[in-house]
């Protein structure tokens, strides 16, 4: 099996459906030509396919360990890693002035999800130091920016970032880690953190640890907490790995999936530490990582989701079965449905990324809050989403598979393994969807309204060449819209009570968006074709969704917590 | 964690829901007195809870594996099989006269299903077993029958069945194993099986393989084939295992989960077999088998569910956070809404699937065609229902422990692992769906109806206590009386476009129906505000699976073989 990057299929959304060209007008992102993201994704799509997707199936079966205190990666991960930041790719677009490539995040986020689908643990590793990057670019000093943005940008040095710990999960509020003024500007940090991930390679010479911990005077909660770079080795005077740090990987996890990337337990006796931003301004700081990196969590489940649709539509076209045209599995109809389905949710599910991505660089370029807003909005949506189409879309493809799905060496039982985590890290999609409705609604509802006013204006122009798939979508904008006016108008408690169900319903509407913008760029032609079948299939799955968002908390919490056990 | 088998949900279900008692009444089932279920359920709950349960996790760990052509089972595994034979569940259903308990085949669905919970690998054994049991006392001579079938019934030997070659999988008339007459009676059965679940083991004296294999004057296609019933050791004349057949197990698969069970190629070098039923009629007498294996695969869906619910609670019971009434995350509104989705689609999938069995019952009790067409029309919707519940309820699990779920010590892993297999395997949930709009719609869609006018008068007659919920199923029931019209009236190809999704409508209807039903038995009790949640939040789903349903198969075969790749 052999897994090829969608090359083409990101170029058309970038250039067709989110406009790239309104990012290249702009000063900041100038120089992104069509034809430099041609190059950048042609050339990132051969690291993936030749480099990268060849060690998909070994990192599983030969995962990261931990000998003696130190983790041993799977096998060709080295190599991997070496070619990643030979492309550049690991900076592709942080800072020019500290040797990042400077390009649109949305191009990096296509980049991104293609490496996800080629080899989901690796991946992880430059996805982790990016975060890094840009919350160093954003919060540290210019001191720290040029000692360790140079080395995470080309690769030398890789990022992690340090939340988690036993007692403070999703509630990050309750950590207990410590940071003491060492009375020379460090800090001595102290604590356990759990999951983290990537948190020591054996090939790379130094990883640098973002860590958040407490003050002796931060008071409780997540506005007492800090944020500091805590080096595994303390660069010298010349920013080489000097002396070892006071910490230590303490074990790995056992995962269901994601062999290949070690997850940590990391302990931190006294490790120095170097505070970035300001004192007790740790969550804003994390905040800007955590944003982007949800958006690219997201990308992990699109990314995985083509990786399982390629390997399950290879399988289909070469399982022999039937008096079928082609002979074999894929002109059953209920397979090719399953094929269908797949391939309309990857391209829902990636052209919400890429339009969020785009929002956060037109935010960047243009500093305008609408685009901030839209960025904001749509990057719990991503997240969810993303995630959800490539679990569902992983479970179809070892479905596809019939029994040989469920036998490992198939590698489609893998894809279905390694995804499950990105519904849960960086935020639960539980957590994401009271985001969306909470924090993403202050504004009373705003920022969802413009966009269904964009959805229903397109809706309304394009009405003609396609009337029942256009009325289908301002219908169901319509009932988005009362939706959100119902949450807007009830307390919190109601709104979590629906809020996942409410954002899936907002995902499939926004799908069904720029599946309407791609049968337009496409009459005739297959793209429209799935866009009918999306409308016709996929959408009305928002009725119910729309019907547990808005039923309030009074049924969830109908039964007691005796009652649930009975 | 421990595990607790859902007892008494069972009686309720089997009492109040589906009057079981109806079967006591006939003189088959004459001796099914209300106490006698009640020990029964008990008995078998305390090995579920107390022998089988804690093989789970060590089973999953330490798998089957083959050693110089000998199946090496799991730690406890043959401790845990001599308990169920000591306990007569292996025979449960099987006739008095050969040493079974004769119970109904209800009861032994909820014993079968409460062992899937406690620990699916090793309850799949006694699985195949009773499946092989059925098929003998159906279709085998009396020799047969009274050669093997005691030893079966007491758990001295196992059973299995090979259907599935390498070319031949959903396709089973495809396959190209032989069988020669020997010339005294026996024949020289030749070929290869894969996917042989508990194809040996090293627990019992004898394993019996029910093998699908042609005679020479076999026409092409299942039309020519013939079942053998193939031993390890070929019984002496006193019954006892006397030399070894020629016959072995090639190799174990790896699989994603059910690590437990040996999954095996099977082959047969000449092996002696005995021929099973007519000539030519092995298909027949496979499905038999293979139609109560399908009700029990979906039992293993709802166990699997079951267990994975109870450790989820227990895990949100006990995870600390946040300042919330219990001061865990079990009051925050999405963790709970997960619990009741959970809880609530639990309950639809087991009624559903002690209904098909009960309309079993009934058929076998009295004859009448009425319930063998419902039994027929139920087993595919119990197949698919109860294990996309079983894979549904078990990712949520996953979620409901966050990042812990992840971890393969939490045990919320394993369900989701092991589970997955039963969409898959006796039949693919796509296969079982086009049987449910093809064959088992050959009465133009009659047995449907009559679900449906059943359906109908509960929610007319019961409007005055919850006129919001019986309107909401009364509605439901029309728009799906609409859809079968329409799948009536359509082709095959169009049918089987939208099977699973017309499938997936049916079962949430029917879901709905014995949710009313536990809220008339339950006023203002938590089943009644179970049934308001599931009414208000879970049964809209059929809008979309309706509309997928009847959209026809020119949407799904829209795209090209090569659109779709590209």
């Amino acid at each position: 099996m052999s897994y090829r990057a969608a090359t083409s299929e990101y170029e058309f959304i970038l250039n067709a459906i989110i406009g790239i060209e309104e990012a290249s007008q702009t000063e900041k992102f100038s120089e992104t030509t069509p034809d430099l993201v041609t190059a950048i994704l042609g050339e990132a799509g051969r690291l993936s396919d030749n480099v990268m997707a060849p060690l998909q199936r070994g990192s599983d079966l030969e995962g990261a360990r931990l000998e003696n205190g130190v983790v041993r990666t799977s096998p060709g991960f080295a190599e991997g890693w070496q070619a990643i930041s030979d492309g550049g790719w690991v900076g592709m677009s942080a800072d020019p002035e500290y040797g990042g490539m400077g390009l649109p995040f949305s191009v990096a986020t296509a980049v991104n999800e293609m490496m996800a689908g080629a080899c989901l643990s690796l991946q992880l590793a430059p996805l982790m130091s990016q975060g890094q990057i840009e919350a160093l670019e954003a919060h540290a000093s210019d001191a720290i920016k040029d000692l360790y943005l140079p080395k995470l940008i080309s690769g030398e040095w890789t990022g992690t970032m340090n939340l988690t710990e036993p007692q403070a999960g999703s509630d990050v509020g309750a950590l207990t880690s410590k940071a003491e003024p060492n009375g020379d500007g460090t800090y001595a940090v102290t604590g356990q953190k759990i999951f983290i991930s990537w948190g020591d390679n054996d090939f790379t010479e130094n990883v640098v640890h973002l860590v958040l911990a407490r003050l002796p005077d931060g008071v409780p909660g997540t506005k007492g907490i800090s944020l500091f770079v805590v080096p595994k080795f303390i660069p010298n005077e010349n920013g080489k790995p000097g002396r070892a740090n006071d910490l230590k990987v303490v074990s790995l996890e056992h995962k269901m999936g994601l062999h290949g990337s070690p997850t940590c337990v990391m302990q931190y006796d006294g490790a120095t530490g170097w505070l970035v931003g300001q004192e007790h301004g740790g969550m804003a700081a994390m905040f800007t990582m955590m944003n982007n990196a949800r958006l690219g969590v997201g990308g992990q489940g699109v990314g995985t989701a083509e990786g399982a649709y390629q390997h399950a539509l290879e399988y289909a076209l070469e399982r022999k079965q039937g008096r079928t045209p082609s002979g074999t599995i894929a002109d059953h109809a209920d397979v090719r449905r399953m094929l269908m389905e797949m391939k309309a949710d990857i391209f829902a599910s990636r052209a919400i990324m890429l339009a969020n991505a785009h929002a956060i660089d037109m935010s960047h370029a243009t500093d305008a809050g609408d685009w901030t807003s839209r960025a904001a909005f749509l990057t719990p949506i991503t997240k969810v989403f993303g995630t959800e189409v490539g679990m569902r879309v992983a479970e179809t493809g070892v479905q596809v598979y019939g029994g040989m799905g469920f036998i490992e060496e198939s590698g489609a039982a893998q894809y279905s393994r390694d995804v499950r985590v990105t519904a849960i890290y960086e935020g639960t999609n539980g957590i994401q969807s009271m985001d969306l409705v909470g924090r993403k609604m202050m504004d009373g509802g705003e920022m969802a309204g413009r966009l269904l006013d964009e959805i229903e204006d397109l809706a309304e122009t394009g009405r003609g060449a396609n009337p029942k798939m256009t009325d289908a979508l301002w219908n169901a904008c319509e009932a988005l819209r009362d939706a959100t006016d119902w949450m807007v108008a009830h307390d919190m408690q109601d709104r979590f009570s629906g809020s996942l169900h409410y954002l899936r319903a907002f995902a499939r509407i926004l799908g069904g968006y720029y599946h309407l913008k791609a049968a337009q760029a496409d009459p005739g032609g297959p793209r429209e074709k799935l866009a009918r079948f999306y409308m016709s299939r996929m959408l009305p799955e928002y009725t119910a969704h729309l019907a547990a968002a808005t039923a309030g908390s009074d049924g969830v919490f109908a039964l007691s917590l005796e009652d649930l056990a009975g």
